[in-house]
């Protein structure tokens, strides 16, 4: 009987952030989405389903599973976006990897961090089928959190080296401009979003505002553009006019969960999306017009965790950036319990 | 900006054993059954849902969210029969519950031990309702990790002190026996199920084998008994003939998830039952005829495991029984997650 049989590795904030930086932030993103793209690639084994959403008047919180059939994942997260005003992320999270075979978890991460990071590799694997050929001119509207990282993926993944940032509070714009300073970008921050999507072959949107907010309207989309639309991702939170939505070539996630989260929530239950796993298989054809608009209707699915929480795993070890937590039971003898509990009030 | 936002303090085993035993065994029992009848009596308050199951070959691995508007909880739980074999627990678990306002995690607590507590507590809080007056002889078929917490809930909230004990394995048996010497029981091992139910009160099922089992048949339920049946949790897998549920009153937890995976899913699914939070809200009659046998068709809600971790919170304090986890990011300004990662890099 092995006395680790207990201990569950957690990876906290500091770790993580240790980690990132420790690898890098772009080879991160990079390495990531291969992950991700690995396991879009085997789309058919996991067990899918909507995330399992609490709501309330404030915000949400969320529990999303999935298991490839040998790893199982979930991650909790939350979205309220009041939450900045009292200095607290509006977005934060954790989640848990664990082996099917026995059901004890492997893994215990934070997430806040781990999801910006794996909602940009995301944007960027989707982007790498679905933008312009040559597309290096970005425009990201909304310059809070997540922001730098869906920059960063863009240019590890694409090469994206031109940014036009716009966001209502000009402090924010500020803020992602220093941010990414140094690293590689061309930076044009804007005075509003008309001229930001100025020359943009892509245009990010990363807003936080839990209300059907229009972020794009029509006349401000060109053709040929690429939309990677990161901010709408529950009932009732939207970024986009429906009019763009009408004529673009719209790719989402999983179905079942952007009908009920996505930009697509603005239309008919049986209006035509292409799962982004299909794009991979080469089962859908994407921009046959180089005027097409395509627009990824990211809300981010189980699996990206999933792949996420895989890859983390993948290089702890050897790092020491990670603790031990006593998180499971472990009697000497597995049916009893209630020895354990005996013999540690005689231990003391 | 206080410094405390990314701390979620968190019970592990050694610290949930130290607690439970601070407060005593019997104690702790008592008062989160207070909890959890607490919460069944403000039922209607809860977001209730069916947990999410990932069923596998070898198991199961659960999620059981609720909330009731301001606090939210969780508890991740496997199910993994042959985990026994190689010293690992059929059973671990760990729980979180939130602040729905602003959907940060307020405790992370190990639920192994306390899942075992929370089951014991309600199967004690439905005996008080549902077990016939001045029941203090009680079987334990099925005696593995959670039949010493089922005995002691009973003797805490309705007296029992007879026990009679049984299982497939006479190993189990002793190991029960000997865990409870001391503890005010006259305590009878049993060659049989048959013997084992002889003048009982009160029949407690516990067993854990994933498959249809016959852990009771028709013959062996007397008049006026109560089947305290916990073992059934999942689809395919039930402890008792069809026959016993037919001539039963059968009381659930929350009727859609015990139609999933309790006794009854054996029974038509419109077959009549009552939910306890309805007995105990005065709105079903219980035991009109001293014959009749009652069924507590227990399958686990996570009002329970809310109850359970709403209890654990509430007795921290002053304890200094948790851990501080570093789970939450936490930017000095919260828009900026990516520059918590640049000045964590120039502070190495």
């Amino acid at each position: 009987m092995t006395a680790r049989l207990n201990i569950v590795p957690f990876v906290s904030v500091d770790h993580m952030m240790k980690l990132v930086l420790a690898i890098g932030v772009e080879r991160f993103l990079t390495d990531l989405a291969e992950y991700i793209e690995e396991d879009f690639r085997r789309w058919a084994l996991f067990d899918k389903t909507p995330r399992v959403a609490s709501h309330s008047i404030d915000g949400v919180i969320e529990l999303m599973p999935t298991s490839d059939g040998r790893l199982y994942g979930f991650k909790y997260v939350n979205g309220h976006p009041k939450n900045t005003r009292d200095g607290r992320q509006t977005v934060t999270a954790f989640g848990v990897l664990a082996d099917v075979g026995n059901g004890y978890p492997m893994l215990l991460s934070e997430m806040t961090i781990l999801t910006a990071l794996r909602t940009a590799a995301t944007s960027a694997v989707a982007a790498k089928y679905l933008a312009p050929k040559g597309a290096v001119c970005m425009a990201i509207i909304g310059n809070g959190a997540q922001s730098e990282f869906q920059a960063l993926a863009f240019k590890a993944l694409l090469g994206v080296n031109r940014l036009r940032l716009y966001d209502i509070d000009p402090a924010a714009t500020r803020k992602c401009a220093d941010n990414l300073a140094g690293l590689g970008f061309d930076i044009t921050s804007c005075a509003s979003a008309h001229d930001a999507v100025e020359g943009a072959h892509i245009i990010t949107t990363v807003t936080a505002d839990k209300q059907c907010a229009t972020i794009l309207t029509d006349n401000m989309v060109g053709s040929g553009v690429h939309i990677n639309a990161v901010g709408g991702d529950c009932p009732g939170k939207t970024e986009l006019h429906r009019d763009i939505l009408l004529r673009s070539q719209i790719f989402v996630e999983y179905t079942p969960q952007t009908r009920i989260e996505g930009e697509i929530q603005q239309l008919d239950p049986d209006h035509p999306v292409v799962e982004l796993w299909q794009v991979m298989a080469g089962k859908a054809s994407v921009r046959a017009d180089s005027r097409a608009v395509t627009l990824f209707d990211s809300v981010g699915f189980a699996t990206e965790d999933f792949s996420a929480l895989r890859y983390v795993r993948d290089q702890l070890a050897g790092t020491g950036l990670y603790e031990e937590l006593d998180l499971l039971a472990d009697p000497d003898e597995p049916r009893d319990l209630f020895g354990m509990l005996l013999r540690a009030a005689n231990n003391d």
